[in-house]
This record gives C-alpha cells, sequence and structure tokens, in this order.
C-alpha cells in the first residue's frame, strides 16, 4: 500500500508541477527552479530522443542530491519519468566523475578536467561503444553538481543539447550572501517577512524549506551563506545557538554551501565574561581561539567570520587604540587552523563631524595594505557611500595590492523600492564591475580586482545582501528573485552580461515565449536607470526620507549627524547643486587612480551620470545636451516617471500570456511606483527649485501638490527599518 | 488560445489538488477545505450518481462565491467536472432561495424556511418532476454560502447524501475573530509569522490569500473579523488606513463577513487634534459621531468598535471620572444609525495594588447592568484571570440580566505552548459552555447566556483572539487549525461536542482513514489536559516565566506588580498552597450564585480540579484519591509528562499514513513539547518541593536538574510578545 501510494505521489508530484505553467495560479515559490513540462513537442521529442536514460555514479549527500535534482528535473520537465540505468545504452546521460566512473575516466583528457578546477564542471555530448551519450563530469562532487543545474537550465531555457561542449568554473572563490537576519527573526533592510531561520525550533525542526533554500544557491553557484546581521548579537556563538547553526550547516552541506556567521567584537566581553576584548590581550586572543575551536567542534566546516567593526556604533578594535588590521588578525588566527576565513568590512565612518564621508574607508584602509593575515579579505560595498541607485566604484577597488578585497553587493532594495518598486539590480552590477579603476593602467576593471587576477589575490570573494524572507515568494516583490539570481550568476563569472542573465531568469522563471521575454526583457533592463532617473539623477545621492530609506526627502537637514542628512550631499543652494569633490573640495577624486582622477575631477570630462557626485554645478552650467543644469535635471526625473509608465504599460499587455496570479501582483505594485516616482520627482524638483528659481519647463506635467505637501507625507509602519 | 489554457487550467487547479492527498508534500495551506479527489470507487460512485449536475440560481457576489465553491469543491472530489444545467434533470443538485427559483419556492414550507432565520441553510433530498434531486436553500444568499459548505462537508467526511433533510441556523448572531495585529504587521500574542494584513500595498495589492482567509472563515460560520490589535492604534480610523480596510472589506463582503475595528478612546486626542476624550464633552461626542459618519462613508456595512478602555496602561473613560457606561455609550451612539455594535471589553483591573484580581471585573461591571446602549456587549474572557489552562467560568456570565455578555475565547496558545505544543482547545470551551452558573437555578450554563436564551439578550456574540499570521500553514503548529475550526463550529452551535468537531477536522484536514482517525482524536482529545497537568494542575494558574508565557516561573515574585508574578498566584509556604478565595480570604466565591457559592467555598465539595483556586490547602491534606495534596500534585504533574509522551508514541505510529510533510512537522515539534513538559514538571516541584519539604516519591523519574538550573533558563527571542 505504501509502496503503491509513494509511486502515485512521485508520478502526481510532477503532474502537480507541470501544471502550473498553465495555472491561473502560481505563488512564484518554485522561482527558477520550475520544470514546467515542456510544452514544445518537438523539442520535446528531440530531449527525449537525446536523453533516454540515466546513469549517476558516485556515493556522497552531494551526489544523492545530484540525482535527486536531475531526476525530479528531467521527469517534470518530460512529463514522464527517465529510466535508471546499470549501463551504458543510447542516450545515455551519464554523471560522474573519472574517480567514480570508468567511462568517464576513459575520456578524461587532463587538460579539459584539470581547466575546470575544484568546483566546475564539463558537460559533452560524446559516443560510447557506439551509442550517442552526453556526459556532465567534474572533478568534484559539487562540480557535478553545478554541471546537473547547468544541465538543467539548458533544457529550462530550450537550448538544443545535441552537440554539447560545455566547461565552466567559477571566476570567485567564496560566493556568499549576507543574510542581515536578527535572532527574534526580523530582518534588518529585509522586505519579505520574517528571517528564514526559525531559531525558535532549531535544531528539532528542519524546515523542508531550508533544503528549498539551498537547492535555488547551489542552481547559481553560491557556496556560503552569512546567517546573521552584520549589527551582530554575540548569542549566536553560544552552544545554544551553534546547535541551531550546526543543524543548518548539515541541510547546506551536501549543497556545497558553508555556514558563515558574524562575530560581535565586544562578545568576549558579553558572552565570555571578560572585563576587555582588546585584541592584544592573551585572555582575549585565548578566549577566541577556543570560541573557533568551539565552533568548529559543531560545525567541521565552518566558512568564516564577517565583521562590522567601528562602524555605526558596532564595537571593535578602535574602542582599545588597536588597528582594524590588528581587529580582524585576531580573528583570522582563531580559524586559521581550521580554513576558515575573515571577511572584514571596510564601511566605516566616524561618529564625529567627518570628512567626506566618501573618503573614509579609503582613509583607514589604504595604509593598511599587507598588513592583515592572509585569511582575511576586506570586504568593500560597490561604492563609496551606501547603496546608492548610482555611485561611482568604491576607490579601495584598485588600491589594495596585497590584501584581497572584495566586493559587498546590496540585493536587497533598501534605497530602491524595497518590495514595492521592479528594480532588476544587475545593470548596478555590471556598471560597477566593469569600471576601470585604470590601478595597472587600462583595462583594470573592478571585476579583475575582485576575481584577483589584478593582483593575484590568494582569496577572492564577493558577497549580496540578501532579500530573503518567509515570504512565500521568497523576496516580496515577484521582480525580485531575478536579483538574487543575477547575484550568483555574477558571481559565478563577474564579466556576465546583465542583460543574458535577465533573459535566461525571465526563460526558467516565467515563459519561453518570446513575446513575454522581449517585454520583460525591456521591463527589466530599464528599471535601474528608471530608478535613478526618478530619484537622483546625474550623481545626486542620499536624498531620502529620514526615518526610512523609501521616500524622498532632499530637505532633510540640521540633523544630529550631518553626513545623515539630505542637504549635506546635494549643497543645494542659489548658487548651483552637487558636492564638490575636486580639489577645490573634499578632493575625493585623488583617491582614485590617474586619468580617473583628472577626469572626474574637471567638470568638462566629468561623466554627466556622476557630475553633481563631484562637482557643485551652476544652475545654468551648459550640460552636453545643450541644455542648462537645471532644464538637464527636470529632463531626468521627467524621463524616470515617464519610463516607469512605459514599464506599466508593458507589463499591463502580458496580461493572460502569464499566470494571472503574478501579472496581478506585479500590475498592482507598479501602480504604486507610478505614484511614487511622481511623488520622487515633484518632491526633488520643487524642493532645487527653491534655490534654482526657475521654472519647471511648460512642456512637462507641472507638480499637482505643493511642496509642503510632500514634506508633510509620513510614512509609518514600514518594513525592514 | 486563451480560452483553451484557462480550461486547461481549470482541470488542471483540480488535478492539482487530488493530487495532494497521496503526495509526500503538504505545506496545509489549504486548511480543511481540501477537496482531495475520494479514492473509494464506491462511495464516489454513490455520490456521482446522487450529484450529476448544478444549477445555481440567484445573482449577487454572495451567490457566486457560493457558485464558484461548490463547482470547485465538487469537481475536485470528483475529479471531474459536474455540468451546469439551466432546467432540472434527475440528479440535479438544486441552489438557490425560494425568490430566486421557483422550483424550490414549490417546496417551501413556511415553518422549515422561516425556522433557519436569516443565516441558516435547509438541504433535502426530494424529487421534481419524477427526478431524484438535492435542494440547497435558504431565505437570504449567505445562508445559501454556508448550506453549501455543510453540503461539501458531507462529501468531506464520507457522510451518505441520499436523504438528507438538514436545517441549521447559528446559536449566536455575532461570531467574530479578533486579530491583535499591529499596523506595522506584528501580531501581539501571534505566533504564525506577520499580520496577514499587508497594509503596506493596501488597497493596491489585494494578496490572493484575503479571499482564503474570507472562504475558510464562511465554512465554519465566521462572520466578522476585528483587524486590530485590542491595545489599539488610533492611525487605523485615519482616510489612509480606512481606505485600506475597506478594501478588505470588499474581499470579504460576499462570504458575509462583516469588519470591526479596535477604538483607541484618546483618538480624539491623537488624531482629531482635541485636547481631551472626556466622553461627556460635546465636541468629543461629535469627533466620533463623525468618525463614525466618515467610517461608514467607506465600509457601508462596518460592524463597529471592540474597546479595551482602562486596561492595561490603556486609556479610557475612567482617566475622566467617567464610568465603563459612559465610555462605551459614547461610541455606541456614534454607530448606532448605521446598525453598528460595540464590544466592551470586561478585562479589567487596577493598577495599584490590587483587590484579588479576579474579583475586579465582576465588580466594576455588576453595578452597570442595564446602563448600556442597546448596541452595547459586554466582552468578557471566559474565567477570571487570563485564559489560563484552567479556569473556572468568569463569574459575569450569569450576572448581567439586562447587559448582552458575549464571550471572548482565545484560540492563539498564549499559555498553551504557543507555536510549540499541541493543543486542542475545543475541551477548554467546551468545558466553560456547559458550566452551569445557575444564574437561573439549575441549566443555566453559560452558553445559554451567550446565546441569549438566559436573559433574551437582544444581541449575541462570541469572539475567539486569532491565532492566524502569514505563515504557510496559517498558524504556525499545523495542528493549531484545529482551535480556530472549533471556534467557528462552537460560535455557530455553542452545544456542539469537542470530538465530533475534532473528527470532523481530522476527516476534512488529514484523513478519512479510520485508524488515523481514531489516533488523532485520542492526542487531540488529550492534549489539553496534559497541558493542564505539566504546567498548572489541581487549579494552579499564572505560574509561567516573567518575560514570556512559555516556560515554567512559579518563583516569580517580588516584582512592581505583585498580580504579574506567580507567588501571587500559588501562595505556597510552609502551611500549604494555594490562593484562598473563600469566606476567610477574597471570597471570589461571593462573586457566584448559589449553590457554587458554597461548592467552591467548601474544600471538601470543592472539585479538585480547581482545588487550589479557590483554597489554600495543606500539603499533607488528604485527596479522595487518599494521596495527600503533596502527593496527588506529583501524580498529576508525572501524569501530564506521560501524556506528552504518549501522545508521541501515537502520532509516531502515524508515519507513512498521512503525508510526510506534516507527518514531520508535528513529530519535530512534540519532540519540543516533551521536553518543555518536564521542564515544567520539574520546575514547578522542585520550587514547591522547598515548601513541601517533602520528596517526590520514588515510584517517579527524579528531576535530572536542580531547581538552580531552571531558574537559570532565559529564554530569549520568543514570538509573539
Amino acid at each position: 500500500m505504501k509502496t503503491k501510494i509513494s509511486s502515485i505521489a512521485l508520478s502526481i508530484i510532477f503532474l502537480g508541477l507541470a501544471d502550473c505553467k498553465s495555472s491561473d495560479k502560481d505563488d512564484g515559490y518554485r522561482l527558477w527552479l520550475r520544470y514546467d513540462q515542456i510544452e514544445n513537442e518537438s523539442v520535446l521529442n528531440d530531449y527525449k530522443q537525446i536523453i533516454q536514460n540515466i546513469i549517476v555514479t558516485g556515493e556522497s549527500p552531494t551526489i544523492f542530491a545530484a540525482r535527486e535534482e536531475i531526476l525530479y528535473g528531467l521527469s517534470a520537465l518530460f512529463g514522464a519519468e527517465v529510466p535508471v540505468n546499470k549501463e551504458v545504452k543510447e542516450g545515455c546521460l551519464l554523471i560522474g566523475t573519472p574517480e567514480s566512473s570508468s567511462v568517464i575516466n576513459g575520456y578524461f583528457k587532463g587538460d579539459t578536467i584539470s581547466a575546470i578546477g575544484n568546483e566546475g564542471y564539463s558537460i559533452f555530448s560524446t559516443q560510447s561503444e557506439g551509442y550517442k551519450i552526453t556526459v556532465i563530469t567534474g572533478n568534484t562532487d559539487v562540480g557535478i553538481l553545478y554541471g546537473v543545474f547547468h544541465f538543467l537550465k539548458l533544457l529550462q531555457t530550450r537550448q538544443s543539447i545535441a552537440e554539447l561542449n560545455i566547461a565552466s568554473k567559477p571566476g570567485i572563490q567564496n560566493r556568499l550572501l549576507n543574510h542581515w537576519d536578527n535572532l527574534d527573526r526580523k530582518v534588518e533592510r529585509g522586505y519579505a517577512g520574517f528571517s528564514l531561520w526559525k531559531w525558535n525550533t532549531l535544531p528539532d525542526y528542519i524546515d523542508p524549506r531550508y533544503k528549498d533554500y539551498a537547492r535555488a544557491n547551489a542552481s547559481v553557484g553560491i557556496n556560503g551563506t552569512v546567517l546573521t546581521n552584520v549589527n551582530a548579537n554575540a548569542q549566536v556563538l553560544t552552544p545554544e545557538y551553534l546547535e541551531k547553526v550546526a543543524a543548518l550547516a548539515d541541510v547546506f552541506r551536501p549543497y556545497g554551501i558553508r555556514v558563515y556567521l558574524t562575530a560581535r567584537f565586544s562578545a568576549p566581553i558579553e558572552i565570555g565574561g571578560l572585563r576587555t576584548a582588546d585584541p592584544l590581550q592573551k585572555n582575549v586572543i585565548e578566549w577566541w581561539n577556543n570560541k573557533a575551536k568551539e565552533i568548529y567542534s559543531y560545525i567541521p566546516d565552518f566558512g568564516g567570520f564577517l565583521v562590522k567593526a567601528n562602524s555605526e556604533g558596532q564595537p571593535g578594535p578602535q574602542n582599545y587604540g588597536r588597528s582594524h588590521a590588528e581587529g580582524a588578525n585576531l580573528l583570522a588566527r582563531a580559524v586559521k587552523p581550521y580554513n576558515g576565513i575573515v571577511m572584514w568590512r571596510a564601511f566605516v565612518y566616524s561618529n564625529e563631524e567627518p570628512e567626506d564621508r566618501a573618503k573614509q574607508a579609503y582613509n583607514e584602509f589604504k595604509p593598511l595594505d599587507g598588513k592583515f593575515e592572509d585569511n582575511v579579505l576586506i570586504q568593500v560595498k560597490n561604492g563609496p557611500i551606501d547603496f546608492q541607485p548610482r555611485e561611482p566604484f568604491h576607490p579601495l577597488f584598485g588600491a589594495m595590492e596585497q590584501t584581497p578585497v572584495m566586493m559587498e553587493f546590496q540585493v536587497t532594495q533598501e534605497y530602491l523600492g524595497q518590495d514595492i518598486h521592479l528594480t532588476y539590480l544587475a545593470p548596478l552590477y555590471e556598471e560597477c564591475l566593469h569600471s576601470d579603476t585604470y590601478a595597472k593602467g587600462t583595462g583594470s576593471e573592478v571585476f579583475k580586482v575582485i576575481n584577483g587576477s589584478l593582483f593575484n589575490y590568494n582569496e577572492t570573494g564577493i558577497a549580496g545582501v540578501s532579500n530573503i524572507g518567509d515570504d512565500r515568494n521568497w523576496c516580496g516583490h515577484p521582480i525580485a528573485q531575478a536579483n538574487w539570481y543575477a547575484l550568483g550568476q555574477l558571481a559565478w563569472d563577474p564579466e556576465a552580461a546583465s542583460q543574458e542573465i535577465a533573459e535566461e531568469w525571465i526563460r526558467m522563471t516565467y515563459s519561453n515565449n518570446q513575446e513575454v521575454i522581449d517585454t520583460m526583457l525591456k521591463i527589466m533592463m530599464i528599471s535601474r536607470e528608471a530608478g535613478v532617473n526618478y530619484r537622483t539623477p546625474l550623481g545626486l545621492h542620499h536624498q531620502m526620507a529620514w526615518h526610512h530609506h523609501y521616500g524622498p526627502g532632499p530637505w532633510i537637514k540640521d540633523k544630529p549627524r550631518a553626513d545623515w542628512t539630505s542637504a549635506y550631499y546635494n549643497k543645494a543652494d542659489e548658487t548651483g547643486i552637487g558636492f564638490d569633490r575636486t580639489k577645490t573640495g573634499s578632493n575625493a577624486v585623488s583617491q582614485y587612480f590617474s586619468p580617473l582622477t583628472e577626469l572626474f575631477g574637471n567638470i568638462e570630462t566629468c561623466p554627466e551620470e556622476l557630475l553633481l557626485w563631484f562637482h557643485h554645478v551652476p544652475w545654468n552650467y551648459k550640460m552636453k545636451s545643450g541644455n542648462t543644469l537645471w532644464e538637464e535635471l527636470c529632463m531626468k526625473y521627467y524621463q524616470g516617471t515617464d519610463q516607469v509608465r512605459e514599464m506599466q504599460t508593458k507589463w499591463n499587455s502580458l496580461e493572460g500570456k502569464i499566470d494571472d496570479e503574478r501579472f496581478k501582483h506585479v500590475q498592482s505594485l507598479l501602480k504604486i511606483q507610478v505614484r511614487d516616482a511622481i511623488e520622487w520627482r515633484n518632491a526633488c524638483l520643487l524642493y532645487y527649485q527653491t534655490f534654482s528659481k526657475m521654472p519647471i519647463p511648460e512642456k512637462y506635467e507641472q507638480p499637482d501638490q505643493t511642496l509642503e505637501y510632500y514634506m508633510k507625507v509620513d510614512r509609518k509602519y514600514l518594513p525592514g527599518s
């Protein structure tokens, strides 16, 4: 009876999955791993011709995960189970390492297989004893798993699998998500519900969702996750919680994902009972060494620590007159015996009335280059301020020759519409990764810094601040899933193109219908630029409201901290607008390599998209378009609202072409986004106008509310703050 | 193309649903409205014989909801669509009112139909022109909807539908859920995630879940929902939020559910700009009258207000030297023109060092009987303290002859294990409802008070404090869904038996397999008594920890408020344990009618399950069993842990007989519950032992930890607080 049921169950699960493609109901839970049955008969038959049976060799939790995924995925895509064989026959999909499969060992050409390293994979069409077969192989089991996900992607995106010859390996070693999740399950800057981690019922209850989280990450090549908030809580380092962390690590391990924790620098005091956390004190050093030993007794493959120190009120080595290097090395030495790493954040700025905030991280860390243990990485945000819609790349990229610098991107949309605005972030990531630092002359792009090739770093890394919560669709906004997907793809290949990533994601997550693909691509690819235009065009930044980072607040000033106000950054006055970071100003341009120092430093050569980041510009300054600055500013803001309306029109054209549930959800949110974009535009222009004293050109729809109205808007109870 | 897709979609949705019964995956989202395809061929054929086609007459949003539900449910249960007909044929399921269907009008026998009032329904098998047909009818469209859900329940529970003759109507008029949901989506005493109400995206985005919430409530006859926390926020009464509330009301209206809000008594000051909220001040009266008018302009069928006043820091009429009646009548007069009601909570007790807290609500409200407007109900918790595992019924039941008293049960398990412990609460509800108040002599049970029959109340009501959040399975613990279901069933029929309700729920939610039913019934029916035994047997109460209401804290004392400590309630000392509420003590017994005053007041006649509620009892007092009190106390605590272990053993026997996902979830939580139950037992006995100085009998497993250990247990980051 039982077996009967489960065999029914099996076929039915696949059916159940296959259904949903044409169903009106789709809650988005399956992300891009939908495996809907292939509708196109000829494509399906071609695939079935090539894949008639499967062999998976090897014995390990990771191989079992790969086997489960390929059987589940293929059967769902084909709408029929694919038989598992013992020996190679016609149409075999042969999966294994050269060690586990003698047949594969036969094909093994040293160079090919060595070229894919210890996480890469090779997928190729070949012959065995006259049979046509397809091989997925790698040097390691996790390579196999990545190869299986890649192969399933080929089918999900309807590519030919007739003559495959694929070899791929990650461009970056440590590809991490950073969860800003607190132990009470609130997520800082989280807009998708509570934390996935149910600390309260761990380690006893293993939510099935933990495994789906691991599957999704493995499918895009993410190999590490920092479970806890950088604004850290030392409690997570106590045995009570380490037992819970270990239970999560056990679920993630088969999927090649290591677990990391944030280390609160004052933990020796808070949970250790010491009277100091001075990194040079013997008892502090001992405490961290013992704590590391304890952690590894729970989690043998624990990845290491992420640390936010002496920043925004977090404790750190400077509380004891020690340097960031002395602080980082304390933890690095503690985890080194176990091959752990320390990711030390460069996001630091003074509590006192500061030097230009954009300069402080560089000033702090540049002098420390070379003073860190070799298992320390400096984690640097993409820009020098804080995840703004557009920033120049951070000057620390290229500045640290002897200390590995890793990238921190924000996947959660703190400044880009949170769970409400449709914003595809990969173009922002791509823009930064392809920025040339000129550290070693032309061709010293940021991606070459973080993939280690520019300075031959011994460790490389990239992190995305997670947008994942326990909302059914994982990320709040249905399209926000694409940012998780893209972060993974760019971590695997930092040279990948954001548009190709978007198309893959659309095909897997929504439809292979060309009209749907084209429409969604246009929407996604314009969305970030639209968000810049209606919020902070031409290099403006940090113009958001005081209590939250959602709505506009260009008028914010006279607060205890100037560098948390908008006026500090827009410097708007009768003479013009913008932050002078040239020699005549803060001289932040000097932190960049030549020719960027000169390029950014000269108002004539500075890219206009960054003009007000680096220059205080007269209202009547002539832009390349022939417009005055004020006219150009107006043009950009109105362009932003026009672009959102265009996104809305395009989305509405998808009705009936995708499932109704996700269609309506995005449609509803776009209604709000259009209103918000107009609010941003009107609020900012009306405020800047009090200085420019110039009219909004008549050709534009004039603001329907006064500046006073917008200044009174008071959003309450927003999530994530 | 589009139409083709949606017809496929339709059949596929049903398939999709039908699947899950034998699937290994079930996340519990569908609650008791699963409509899994009927496996038993003969049962299925009998049903198909009787129901061959459907006619639904009438035109209204409620009729459309009923039609959608019956088509959806039947097709899923049958695994095939049931044709919709225009005229009566053999095997017709005819649905409509006498007004909408001339055929039904033909059967219409005045008395029958009048007997079911304006929310009831009648379901009967009959003949029409020689055809065998089944009729679902009612005087109103909502009656039809309730009848449809009842009919589907007959099929879901595999009952014969051959010779139906059912007439049913609700025993209580206002059947409400109380959501203690805040505008930031945190839920006070909520253990199932964030609030369902996504204020941030309302009114633009209508989460499909809002409709499923309404379907679930209508299926159990709940006809009202209070959206906001009794610890109220006046913001919800502003236009910005009323627009959002109206959007929810629009979704709920077709399902017969009216929306209510909590009214913060100081709202005229906080959002009205007045300098007082004195209920006798003209401008305050005007403000509430205008506010009511405004609310009804958004929500024409707005239900009214729920108010917590002068309790636990909430503002109220007493701030101005006015009575609760003067406060309640202010709001009652404001909503009366629109047929709104006011539910005024009797849960009040002094902030000063108090009279026995158990007596205060009675002292406050008894003198006000008859002083309230006729659209005011006094909402009284089932017991005089606060939702403890066991309390005697509240003495206000039976005490108010001229003022309608309504019941407040807690569905969320604040004191009964929150989202972790399996506790079926209906036996607690039943125990209270069937308690005899003797208000008019023998047979004056509590259910006769709240159904209005005892004193001919013009308004009747019952409310359940919701256990619903945005967790995928709605209620956190998979079995907690049963408490939502039971609250609804008892609201419809306050005389219903908790065991029959449980069996219905099991059949609909898990399985019609007799072994599964019997096993789950045993687990559920013992669960509440087990919870009493390992926490607070023999009438003990309020022995929980200080920071949360989850774990034990019998030692809690010397806090700012004595009546928030455990020592205040256990009164444990060398002479004995228990709260003397007899003449020699607080004389709370005097608030009950004779013979209860004497019965409770006499240690010999007081029911032993309430002994320590009413008496301070010597440690060596001889119980009916022959045990001393101390021995009996030990026996009860150990019985509690044995019962939980038995629940665990029984649950484990269900492996493979129900879906694996819910099986493992409950199994994991029972592991935690067993540990917690032992902690409760050991912590309480070791603490009381410091006074009794008596040994825990050797026949019992002795505590494996010291009292000091249990006193040091410090649970952090629990949800809901």
